[in-house]
């Protein structure tokens, strides 16, 4: 499975040439005290095994972390971060070919978007320079306020401590790295708990930074189970936690964290609002994008289109006769394909019974395609509804991963607007139209943390930053805007008073 | 007690000539359909009665403000949003008295503290012109990054939609308005629940808004019980929580909050560092203020002095010295009282339970000066211990609130910036000293959310910003910076792909 | 003339009643050696005297102000500063009238031009506070480069010293106060030369900034000739020189200014650019407001229509409609005037010498309303010529000050570009139109300074900033950018080399 | 001379083996009408023959920069210009041995700084991602004034169009690159006028340029006298002109040049203040550096001490006993020297001359070590001076540009301003001493641009920002701040009057 000799130490083979992965501990590759089959989504074939790392290990590896790794971090100046990151992004380079196949493999990935995903995270790291940039400070000169005459401050950014990031599957590489990568480059160390479901790619990419020069001590990668994570949510060592995935789980971690510093990237239901004067055959090219890339499996995916009425017949007629010529495809077999294998069957069952919600289709909700699956294979899924029934039906309620859209006929902008924002959630929003008047107000009105005229929705390297409203989230990531959220402000007062440095008239 | 006629309608002359008052609900000033009685610290006499907002109150205010209010105050202006809390300066100044008696009756204030606690909350009302220019956005060009060609992104500030205030007993007047106005500013609705112990100067501050224009169906202020909160704290219109007030409430709200954008400014355990070449009597003059000031109640209170061995025995003898000389008072009887009495018996006796702490006399904490209670009148506390059972010691361990301080010897920098960092809380730290290499090196390592050199900490009108580290807080406030908290980011990207407008080579 | 008794001291009663007004000399109000008579361009009679400093008198001031009025208002703090502005706000709302009629009289503008400019006056004095934000400075860590580590950098603004402020006469009150104003809040002194043409407002504003509390040797207001201009401008003790007017008079500056911080706004020939999907109503009814507003004699006045083929002929009709409409008048006598006498005969003069280029008419150049002059009255002027000769046309190459515009035909937005970037001034332009494609485009092309889109230019208050392009000036003005015009930094870098405060790994 | 082929096509080898260069032209290399000999100022020798380019060369050439090279700088996009200036950083480092032999041979530099300037100019291309950082914009919205309702703003930065670089003979590759470097990021096209004392390696990185992939009309480099540079500097088509030189030549550029950009770093006369409690073996290394680094041939050398009474007989002693071991070397033959020749006999006549200034030396001023010169070998001078009779001095009042510093004794840090402060020129400072109070005066009363705190002024890689105040020059430059010096702001105002967006109560 792996072909550089960069990753030799941190597996060995086991049972039926099975790859068995050691954990990092902050410091050293070490196995756990039991190992777990990692499954692909594309055949449900065991491709390798996972230490599951023990209490004792965590405690250990998090006392490492506390004691040596968060001074070591800040004593490791901007400058070496820098290189170290340059260094990594090199390295990836080098080990292009593995991380790629492990992406495939592991995530069920397109071969394309698992390249996509590799070099954004090597792009990430390159632009740490851009992102450096950041880390500066305000001087306050004293004298705007009575209160503060005769003083002067600085207002600088810290680092809060350590990180724990907990990142899910459908970017295991990318997410991981945009968590882990501003942490530390703003002196944070950092913990990294990789989805259950692909952590080879997590695992290579910590080789990588441990080969890239980087305190050893600052950061380490846990393997383990859901359950376990309670505690170490809850540790006070931990300052931030860093989170994407669910909506449910961000509350969990709330509910069990204490005061810390939160970052969370949750569920979405993106809208695509398509105006009279939109120009259909890009807005299908980008409505398609949105919906069927990587099966739907994106915070960011298009859930929802809105389309005023001038427009709807001729838009919905293009997208079935576009939508009916894709499908999902073995990414193994297909170096095309766009649409591969869902994560799991459990995954499928969901969208499966999600379509099948009788009330709404008793209510009038109508699949405009024919439901397909074959095991986690599952076909674009489109299904009409009018704006009465849609706040009642699960698909709208609920946080549906997968190739699924709803699409609703509108009188006007106001209707779109007043249908989005009654969503729990408030990621992104597309707008396809061309009246700057219309897009202007739907862009001021609508509860959401990022806007795409004219394109899908699409988080990028995160060169623009993103972050949802409402159960969407909490703060923003971003080239540099990563900055802001994984650091805090220390405000330094310098007090003269009768020093004789002012002589205020 | 209110001289002002600009408060009669919120109000009613109950028994005994007591005054009762109405809760302001988002456009209308009722009775509740019970009242509680409020007492003063001075002679734990009832001065007023608030009323208790039912459940139906609560979900009707609730309504309004999220239907109707919350597109109000978006709808309101910037520029008008400034025009009225300048009026709303102008009409505190007119009122000035009665908010200072207020003050003084309501909270147990010292004269001067009362005055000076008004008066900031007029300066922060007239610094919102200045505060308004942190509402700006930043404009990004798309062709830094190969994924974003032909396109260009803004990122401009958003309210989060309601904020829920919940402010403490201690600065009822100025907490409760550095809550409400950068809110208000920024575009948010707000629902203020003011401290239970004094919640009269909220409400006036309630009319005064009111009064200054600002649309009246945005904010309301519910004089309620704590056991209600957690409702409130879970509704899912609320989008933004502030809270000032104890660490286990932090930690409460954020078990029953749900996503939510946080705010919290808790408890501390600020040290007074210093070192061997200090001025001694400027130190001295500064650290009393710092510890007896509002008789302690203050997060930003000196609870223990770390002093290097050169100056530990001259700086002890007049720190005792010039102790001895301060002593509570009753506010209404002296007028220069810098001392008055806590805030309540129960506060008085579980400081009088910290001071009393058996095992840690035993370990040989030695207090200073002899304790003296009478009522909920305490003296000036000053513990010296050693370092070794400082950690031990219930008073470094809980959040105490009252002029309860600790005293040890350091034998240099790095013993005092371990003990300091030694504790859970983080919120500011001073250092006595003229060191600049030294005083450098601690401002570097502490874990602290504001250092202030040469001074007590003071958070005065908020012109630095300040906040918490580790439990002390999440969040920063201060003018300009409280936008920041107030407000999220909304990322508006327009492409224009193939439009002709980059022709890129 | 004036009815407030707070200018008493400045002027006393000559010959005929006219006033004769004093200069201000750094502290105190003095006359000239000599009086020269101010002429209204209403009707061309003496309406005041100014006294004409003395050679002596500028050497003299200037010393003061540099050896006390620089340090002075340094002194002053921040926050007194804007207090003074404050209050000069108000006394100018206490002598309005005043302001208002000495506008009318003295530069001949329509008295809801005079209300205006004294109105804008009042908001830029309360923005100050808004402005003064940008008076923080940066923190710069120095361990993002291997040159600066163990050393942390502030950059902090400086006010620059002193600053010779040279007005037009087309704003008097309103430019004379943009430059004083952000001068003076960012701490430096300020000698101000008005127009000779209308100086009265100039030096009621100096009363008023008198009256306000600042230092009063910070600040001085010289009536006098421009031929005594060049041992000024050349004086080393001047540091920054902030000049509006014509190009020939910038260039002429810099000649003779030697080293020094330049801000200058010059001539412009502002395009209004239409594009075929204009909406045409408020297209003209803004273009009208840029053509004959104040007669044209503003920088920012629409100097040049391009209008695309399939709209021109309807917009060319329905303009020339509306501006038959239109006709300058006494303001004395009408008070919704708004357009009155150009400046002077000579103005005047000039613009009968341009629409008569016999050359122009010769290639084709068409006047589409009969020129029509009385005095220094002047009608509306649109002349329509061909893209082709445009370029060859003195109205096109000069810097024509009044009511005169070019119409001219272009096939799309490219030609519009070019033509427009063709001239040698880059002030501002407007767009009119839908298609946004096609505006950001020109956007993106047009080399001005500020674009304006579905508007005429307008600078008004400075809440955008503006300033030009190529000979249109240099620098840029705007609440809070004008600070950056008049400070610059100080970098304050302090090593730490071996002092063991950072012990890098 | 030259090892790389990379630089083949450039040069031809003429009689006696010297190379004969080529002018680059905006994408072709091209000898011009005349050669014009290079001498090295280690041994006089002729090192090298350049091109002058002619008028028809230049006027050609500018033709082309300002038709093609200026819109196709444009047209690369920001991510192609940073990967070119990577490319450009690791084609240095291949011909690292010719950079460094030129800049020994061309400017007489000890190799250590040859070796230094090379790699500074490496850093310098690596962090244009964190320069790009600064090429973002504002976003304002408009609802905060009356004027602006109904609007918004977009304030992003727009290159000038052409650059004119002139560069000096002191640090030939890096200024150059300084210049040229942050114009090209911003987008503008650059022509470079290098120093005709040593004009080969901003030939190399002309080249290196080329090579980098950026646009090849988009630049140009003129070897060219002085005596053409007039017309150059007035062109039109050349909107800002950054020059590195003396003050005399700034102020005739000024008189020549029309209304441009000015960028400009001239003459210096830094300061070093050392206080009664510095650090005296630090100060003196620190002081030693500054004085006699490339043989005092740079703008931030230190060419007084002024030094307080308690600590000047000291540092005196030992500064002295330092000099004596310090000489001018042949940089060729010593390949650890610290001094090497200076550019020209001219120049160590003009030392020598200012070192016999009889006047000074009757009224006192004494030189503490014997002057020693050998053709264009000039030892280090100190010479001890009153205060009162520094003024008077020709070595206070002209730009020395060698190894010669003037020492004087002051009673405390005012009178230490005030001289400092005295002087014409006003680039950077350096303080030595530990009292804060005192230091923080100091820097708050200096009229310079840049202070150094127990360091010798340093400009470096431009991390921190440097510019001077009064003579000493116009804009700050430094990685970042530099962008703010090439480009200018356009503003972007988009009104939606009527639209129905904002419908404000």
């Amino acid at each position: 499975m792996l072909k550089s000799e960069m990753f030799d130490d941190i597996y060995r083979v086991g049972a039926h040439d099975i790859l068995e992965f050691k954990a990092y501990l902050g410091g050293t590759w070490e196995f756990g005290t039991e190992l777990r089959d990692v499954k692909s989504p594309i055949d449900g074939k065991t491709i390798a095994r996972v230490s599951q790392v023990s209490k004792e290990q965590i405690e250990e590896t998090l006392g490492t972390v506390h004691k040596v790794g968060r001074e070591k971090i800040r004593n490791f100046s901007g400058e070496k971060r820098i290189k170290s990151f340059l260094k990594a992004a090199h390295l990836i380079n080098e080990a292009l070919d593995d991380f790629i196949n492990v992406l495939v493999l592991d995530a069920g990935k397109p071969r394309g978007n698992a390249k996509g995903e590799t070099e954004a995270t090597i792009e990430r790291l390159e632009k740490t320079t851009m992102e450096s940039k950041r880390l500066t400070g305000d001087y306050l000169p004293g004298d705007w306020s009575h209160d503060t005459l005769e003083s002067e401050g600085i207002i600088k950014r810290e680092p809060y401590g350590i990180t724990l990031a907990i990142s899910p599957f459908n970017y295991p590489l990318f997410i991981s790295a945009t968590k882990m990568i501003p942490s530390l480059l703003s002196g944070n160390a950092v913990i990294l708990k990789p989805s259950s479901a692909d952590p080879i790619a997590p695992l290579l990419f910590t080789k990588v930074l441990e080969l890239s020069g980087l305190p050893k001590e600052s950061f380490a990668t846990f393997t383990m189970d859901g359950r376990d994570m309670r505690n170490l949510v809850g540790d006070r060592r931990i300052n931030t936690i860093t989170f994407t995935g669910s909506t449910e789980i961000g509350k969990d971690i709330l509910r069990n964290a204490g005061i810390k510093n939160f970052h969370m990237e949750l569920g979405g239901k993106d809208p695509a609002i398509v105006l009279a004067d939109a120009k259909l055959d890009r807005s299908i090219e980008e409505i398609i994008k949105g919906m069927v890339g990587y099966s739907g499996q994106r915070c960011d995916a298009i859930r929802l289109i809105l389309a005023e009425e001038a427009i709807y017949e001729s838009l919905k007629e293009k997208l079935v006769e576009k939508l009916k010529t894709i499908e999902p495809k073995n990414p193994l077999e297909d170096e095309s394909a766009i649409m591969g294998p869902l994560i799991s069957e459990a995954s499928s069952d969901y969208i499966e019974e999600i379509c099948q919600d009788n009330d709404a289709i008793e209510k009038g909700a109508k699949p405009l395609l024919e439901f397909k699956r074959v095991n986690n294979y599952v076909w674009p899924v489109l299904i009409e509804t009018d704006k009465e029934i849609l706040q009642s039906m699960r698909a709208f309620q609920e946080d549906v991963f997968g190739p699924l859209t709803l699409l609703t006929k509108v009188n006007n902008e106001d209707e779109a607007i007043e249908i989005a924002n009654s969503s729990q959630f408030g990621l992104d929003a597309a707008i396809f139209g061309e009246d700057q008047a219309k897009i202007r107000k739907i862009v001021r009105k609508l509860e959401v943390g990022a806007v795409f005229i004219n394109a899908a929705p699409r988080h990028g390297t995160g060169y623009y930053p993103f972050g949802g409203m409402k159960d969407s989230g909490m703060g923003r990531e971003g080239i540099g805007y990563s900055i802001e959220q994984f650091t805090t402000t220390k405000t330094i007062v310098q007090h003269f008073k009768g020093r004789g440095i002012w002589e205020y008239i």
